[in-house]
């Protein structure tokens, strides 16, 4: 027996989301077919299941095999399989009981908005236009009431009986030249929860939402508070964290 | 009479070229389409035709009109019809007599290479990927031989009883990461010219081709002493160069 964590990029673009779903083109579906032409029947297990249209830079999959691969042979099989939309950085040997979502201590992803008047070609795929300027300043004073271990239910789509309940431990707005970019890491996020968090902080940041209102909105627990969500092209997951592991 | 200047930027991944032509999708095809709604008819002359697949992020297009337009009132209005793979990034009076095509002194285009073993889905509509280490400092050699001007014909898809004499200003291959970029300016570029010597160059690059060799396969004027053509998603047409113009 042994365990392989697979590193993936992917643009989630011409993906129904990363979890594999019956009659559409998923991330896992097409992962899983070209790896079981190389190790036969396998299941993985991925650190963060992204939504409908939303991309990973730093995606982490682990899976399991009786007998062992070789990882660079397996890594070159799997980018000549796959289609350019998803790439397998590094494949690697971990540890027996190593599994991508358990073993994982935190996720980060990264919102990305052209906050300009023109829209960018080679940005439309990745971002949200958002025209009007946006005051960051205030967006990040938003930003900061989400850290902290909190009841997000108002950010979350209910799933009944699921605790809403997540630890926030960074998030915050930066201004890089024509991009208004949100990073955010946090132990586990619920569904639509980041997208949910960006659309406050874009209210905020256009002057229709007071940055001290947040708390309130969080503490509601009220989704019809909240300000619906960001749309799923500018949201990327660029890293998984695990503890003792180095890189 | 009023002239004006258009700068945009597009994706070429979903268009049969600058060109119009019938019968299939041009980016000249939407652009007119769209000035047409605001101007009434006009006629528009580009900087440079770039071919199917090939991008811009500096194209520069003019056009005259009877009566004056309202430039930021236009240029909105073209970014709202315009889908999201053409931006209009500013549009301005020019003097009278400017015209994008004949008022240019140069063109600058940019080729990039994703140079490593696992693909980037976030670069795979605009870079080649070419996996084998290449030798940048053999293709900047080989690249040096263009710089002059020269009878390109070994590098220009044939058109009858046109010069394809053409005079190189400057070309360079730079590695930045994990990708390998080709800066050429030139007076103008007959068709495939550009795409044809990085084909070239990465024949060096590889070790196929001595650098040594290029000034002779310039000399021969013979289209099948070249190596083909590289693919136009890697392409991009990055500036217009004029006399007299600030920006």
């Amino acid at each position: 027996m042994a365990t392989y964590r697979l590193d993936i990029a992917y643009n989630g673009s011409g993906f129904h989301g990363y979890a594999r779903q019956p009659g559409v083109r998923s991330v896992q579906g097409d992962l899983e077919e070209a790896l079981f032409r190389v190790t036969g029947p396998v299941e993985t297990v991925v650190a963060g299941r992204t939504d409908r249209g939303v991309h990973a830079s730093g995606q982490v999959v682990s899976f399991r095999v009786d007998e062992a691969i070789e990882p660079d042979e397996v890594q070159r099989s799997l980018n000549r399989q796959l289609g350019p939309e998803i790439a397998v950085l590094a494949l690697s040997k971990a540890a027996v009981d190593f599994d991508a979502r358990f073993s994982a201590t935190s996720r980060v992803y990264r919102y990305r908005i052209l906050n300009r008047q023109a829209p960018d070609p080679f940005l439309a795929a990745t971002s949200w236009h958002v025209p009007q300027r946006l005051n960051v300043e205030a967006m990040s004073a938003a930003a900061s009431g989400f850290v902290g271990e909190h009841d997000f239910a108002a950010f979350c789509r209910k799933a009944e009986g699921r605790s809403t309940v997540r630890r926030v431990l960074s998030a915050d707005w930066f201004r890089r030249g024509d991009l208004v970019e949100f990073d955010i890491e946090g132990s586990a996020f619920c569904h639509q929860m980041v997208r949910s968090l960006v659309a406050l902080c874009v209210a905020v940041g256009r002057g229709r939402v007071e940055a001290a209102e947040v708390s309130a909105i969080i503490e509601s627990g009220d989704r019809n508070s909240a300000r619906g969500a960001a749309p799923p092209q500018g949201l990327t997951l660029v890293e998984v964290r695990y503890l003792d592991v180095e890189r």
